[in-house]
């Protein structure tokens, strides 16, 4: 029994991408753009989602801007947190999810943990880089926060997966961003998660280091 | 400006569910594996992939037996521990990638952070857990580990991701499990990662709890 297989991580990426590149629709796209679309396609395996992707008019830029600046970067969930490559950030990002007092306001309330956890963003909202990959009604929550006057943050990269509110919650961002003076990445549809959300955030990160595909 | 979207996790996971087995094609499948298939459609937000799962003759049932012992659960990257359902077990996951000595042996060697882990796998892999959400490298490492005499796992849940390895690894592990006489669940094709991982893993758990959908 033999399995042929490259060991190489640098070649299995460059690899990765070259096929990536060859299978994804891109040219419409940045290139910083191109390179979210392609760390997307990477982290789902599916290369026609690229074509579900959403970018607001200087989402990168003002993503990329605020990173390199060192801007908090603001997860729903532990997964996303932990997804982010830490090597290319100088502080670690937050998640407020099992914070004091959000499993308690959540069950007071009868709303997700996610949800609760969006009061402990308040202060570091202002200029932060919001990656959400899980929860649809934390997205909803912080459009609502923002409507009603809360700090906007340099960029939403608002991806969460799932049946129930998740290809809404994604829709709305989408048709409310211009209004609300926000800056966004979406994934339109069902399809997202943890891995396309951080993996869209280390896209900016590698773009700054100029680690391009 | 007003959203409308349901708050309560409950109503929220109900619904779901409901949702997901009315598009998923699960009858030809266990009540455990149902499960599983549901998770990873919920994780994932394709009913479509259900369809590219594989189940083992016994993989559940043995999944379910280990992991009721208190089995160690092996993960190949950071990504798939924090997506375990920490409720429901007693002693962490397990992921070696930043142990000591595993960048350095992968850098010395060649080859990826995640095969080089593997190393550190060996006093834990008997009767254990596996779960490769990311590294194709790492499911074909292990399987020429146990091909080589190494003990074996209860249950492998092979779900790499992506262009390079990953559908070669899982079709891999499809067809030599029986040869080399272990358990497992895997999604053939490109997609995966260590969001449906830990959904796989964590619906076997629920099982043991009777959380059933």
């Amino acid at each position: 029994m033999k399995f042929e297989y490259i060991h190489d991580p640098s070649l299995i990426e460059n690899e990765s991408f070259r096929q990536i590149r060859a299978l994804t629709d891109l040219e419409h796209l940045s290139i910083e753009a191109q390179q979210v679309a392609m760390r997307v396609v990477h982290s789902i395996g599916i290369p026609t989602v690229a074509s579900q992707l959403r970018f607001s008019e200087n989402a990168c830029e003002s993503g990329i801007i605020a990173l390199k600046a060192g801007a908090p970067i603001l997860c729903d969930v532990e997964m996303v947190k932990q997804g982010i490559t830490k090597r290319m950030i100088k502080t670690d990002p937050l998640c407020f999810l099992n914070a004091q007092g959000v499993p308690e306001q959540a069950k007071e309330s009868g709303e997700t943990r996610t949800m609760a956890a969006l009061t402990a963003w308040l202060p570091y909202l202002e200029g932060s880089i919001v990656v959400i990959g899980n929860a649809p009604t934390a997205l909803f929550r912080l459009l609502e926060m923002i409507n009603q006057g809360a700090p906007k943050p340099a960029l939403i990269i608002g991806m969460p997966v799932g049946f129930v509110g998740a290809a809404e919650s994604k829709q709305a961002l989408w048709e409310v961003h211009q209004k609300l003076g926000v800056e966004c990445i979406t994934l339109l549809g069902r399809e997202g998660g943890s891995a396309v959300s951080s993996a869209s955030c280390n896209a900016l990160l590698r773009c700054i280091k100029g680690e391009l595909y």
